[in-house]
């Protein structure tokens, strides 16, 4: 029965955690599947072809297990792989890219919106176009925050050297007058409160993981593919290096607490 | 003929182009053989396992394509992989570790060395272990400095963000009273200036990749594998990811300019 089926979902390594969290908040009744690329992280400054290729091994591993849909966590691998996976998988595949844009775009007022993200999702240009898709008056503002990543790795979420590094980087966001800014990379919910005092009340935060999990829901809804059986969710974590790192970092994070046993190393090529 | 063979050096990405820099400049005749795992960087917080079996993936293809010795630039490589690769590969194979460790223990006067690099090598102790077997009354004070890497990846090598995590990381080791400090990540001699402003003059700087240069020297003398044709040296470089990138940043680092044909992807598993 494809409805009790657990749902897949990978990331570059821990970030996408954020996603596997809204998630199991949202829809507390379903698995997961989760594939958490740690040996290969960070994808934010590899090419779009390698990016690619990692995320079909993935999705490919994902498959084997039987998932009854993949969301791509990483948003690095929505901007380059949706479309290839989206046609080559035979289950529906989700990315945080779009529902982030969709709901970008609902919250600004003034047009004007700034996406925050790894070199290689603004390289793509992807939430650029997928805004403009939904209306071509939006005026968007990317910035590549590459050292957001190893600052919140370090635990540094709330510290001065962070905030120092916000403030550069948001500056020339904030000086076009935005009113709306994408966190778009997993790991930047982590920093919300820096990156808000920053910001000030005038720019509504937008975290893609949270309205991917929204998306999700509506998805497997229509598709009539919510879970109907009554057993507790049971989630499964596979990392490709570092299970014990893995386990720790997702114990701060998760609603739930992860068994030894639930996070098992597979390599991928 | 042995000696006309290139030498083989390795790293987990751009940060070993200081060693091959070294050499280049310590021996300008010798061919380099060179490569980059820009896919799969950094090394610095995999498993032991993980780098064992990516480093003896390259020391593979390294032999495949004849080299006469095996040059390991990569510090967390060096601590984790160079007694397997030493045992398993027919070439004579240096890191930058022991080198390094040789050179501080020359340059302490008090007996106290500091170490700072990537979790992985400071986690694994190996300079401890070699300062150890060098002078057993050695006191080794180590400190990892994870945002190092991307702080010179995003150009702030003489920035005061970085002056400020280049303080916080030093005072714990320069309060021990170190009066020399190993700059334990191929990365880190790009950021001598900052780092020895906060050390002060007390302090003295080693650089492995020097070292590591100056070593190589003397085993390829020792063992009549100095190179004895006449040809100008000629380069080859190869990386797992970003070609391009890749030679934007090597044309910045090494005394020759890389044409576009020296640059060659090679993915390997």
């Amino acid at each position: 029965m494809t409805n009790n089926l657990p749902i897949g979902v990978f990331d570059s390594g821990v970030g996408g955690l954020t996603v596997a969290k809204e998630i199991m908040l949202r829809l507390p009744k379903e698995s997961l599947l989760y594939f958490g690329d740690t040996a290969r992280v960070p994808y934010g400054n590899k090419s779009e072809e390698t990016v690619i290729t990692y995320s079909r091994q993935i999705a490919r591993f994902l498959c084997s297990h039987e998932v009854k849909a993949i969301v791509i966590a990483c948003n690095t691998a929505s901007a380059f792989a949706l479309d290839t996976l989206a046609a080559e998988f035979p289950v529906p595949v989700i990315g945080v890219v779009k529902p982030g844009a969709k709901a970008a775009a609902a919250k600004t007022a003034k047009g004007r919106i700034g996406v925050i993200a790894t070199s290689g999702t603004i390289k793509s240009g992807l939430y650029e176009r997928y805004l403009a898709s939904i209306n071509p008056e939006l005026k968007v503002f990317g910035k590549a925050c590459p050292l957001f990543v190893p600052l919140v790795e370090e635990g540094l979420t709330s510290d001065s050297v962070t905030k120092m590094m916000a403030e550069r980087y948001l500056t020339p966001l904030l000086s076009e007058g935005i009113d709306a800014l994408v966190l778009g990379c997993t790991h930047y919910p982590l920093l919300t409160d820096v990156i808000g005092e920053v910001c000030g009340p005038g720019v509504a935060l937008v975290n893609p993981a949270y309205e991917t999990a929204k998306e999700l829901s509506e998805l497997l809804s229509e598709k009539n593919l919510l879970k109907t059986d009554d057993t507790p969710a049971a989630h499964r974590f596979f990392v490709s290096d570092g299970e014990e790192q893995f386990r720790r970092f997702a114990d701060t994070i998760l609603p739930c607490e992860l068994e030894e046993a639930d996070v098992n190393r597979m390599v991928l090529s």
